[in-house]
């Protein structure tokens, strides 16, 4: 019996973790820290940070190496190959350092439930016939950090909110019935596709670490700017994650 | 000069505490503690637990009654008279136990930039002329207790999520383009409105605390369920507060 904990660690400021976070970690007889290449090594630090920063006792910490997605071919074919392989080395790795079971630890950035793939693979280890119990302890969003960096709210007054991604933004331009939406998992810029009339934005990248970047103002004026300041920082670090909220300015009259 | 931190406690559980939010309250010069009344007393008594346990040094804790919102006549405008009236007894409160500045700090249930008003009131010090600077520190909302309660994805994959209320599913029923939807502040079942049909639904309410409830199941075999259960827990308690994720069966076939 495998008790698999998926922990969201919140954004890359370790001062996200909740008390629950760290005390369900303590728990842990084995935790699996993915490794993901050297353009990613500053999220394995963080990970490896915060063990060492909340352990305290000793948890057998297992590096493995995360396979890679093929970039060719049918997406969800490739996602759906991607998550069975991952799901693999994981009944691996806790076959090979927990053969009588036991608690299962896994660190996730943000929350397990957003933009996450933790929960489909942990399907993958029961649909296989293993027994394993999942538990997801919440973490802090990028949008949390988001909003919180900005110190703005989520959602206009009593009003909807569309959380979407940079590839539906490009497919299918701003959606129905949104006066606010936020974006995630864009590769670059989705929001030049808009027309940027009445609609303000707020961006951020790194969100929460030392060197989380901001910016916002009304998309004609901020949009050329975000995209210099995105290619700038990806090229001095290596890789970037943001997410933006984007609102039409006539959403929020009651602010 | 006030610094207001604005602070995220989660949903009913301390657990849910950030490392963040523990250290921002010890930094506290005043609490504001808001009365809400009865019926609702479970709520400031957990701001209460939550101050005994995580203060590590005495801070003044001003407790005050909340104005009571105006159920009659416009609701924008009722709301927006109403955060006037809180933003007043916020300055009189500062005024009265901080009156050389300082650092204020405000418990706010769930996540500050999340269906809460705490943002939109803080404004309002500034706009009439107080030297004011917020920071807002993130807190686990109660979408996030509901998916972890659920161990569920909130997003299809890498699809979009629309967060709405049930007063808009009321009037609008369904969000166009949407295949998850998140419903939050429903004073009742608003999903007795839809179409059942090809619709999951995961409810949760007094989620995180000990009286956690939760349902799950196709809509039309869950709703009566949900509505009864929720009557009842209303009766016993005095009060509730849920929120639910409904998903359009075909959407997830990647899960």
């Amino acid at each position: 019996m495998i008790r698999l904990d998926l922990i969201g660690i919140g954004t890359g400021n370790p001062d996200h973790l909740t008390a629950q976070a760290s005390r369900v970690l303590n728990e842990a007889d084995l935790i699996l820290l993915p490794r993901k290449g050297s353009a990613k090594s500053d999220l394995a630090d963080l990970r490896r940070t915060i063990c060492a920063a909340v352990l305290a006792r000793p948890v057998q910490i297992a590096e493995f190496d995360m396979p890679v997605r093929d970039a060719e071919g049918d997406y969800a074919q490739a996602v759906n190959a991607w998550h069975d392989a991952i799901a693999s080395v994981w009944r691996d790795q806790i076959g090979l350092h927990l053969p009588q079971g036991g608690r299962v630890a896994l660190l996730v950035w943000g929350d397990p439930s957003l933009y996450d793939s933790t929960l489909r693979i942990a399907g993958r280890l029961t649909r296989a016939g293993m027994d394993v119990a999942v538990r997801v302890v919440p973490g802090i969003t990028s949008i949390q950090a988001l909003t919180a960096a900005h110190a703005i709210p989520l959602n206009p007054l009593a009003g909807p909110v569309t959380v979407t991604t940079g590839r539906a933004l490009r497919a299918h331009g701003w959606p129905a019935d949104a006066d606010t939406i936020v974006v995630m998992l864009d590769s670059g810029c989705a929001f030049e596709v808009l027309n940027p009339e009445g609609i303000s934005i707020w961006w951020g990248a790194y969100l929460g670490m030392a060197h989380e970047a901001l910016e916002h103002g009304s998309l004609a004026e901020a949009a050329p700017r975000i995209a210099t300041r995105r290619a700038a920082l990806r090229a001095r670090h290596g890789w970037i994650m943001d997410v933006y909220l984007m609102r039409k300015e006539q959403a929020d009259g009651n602010r």
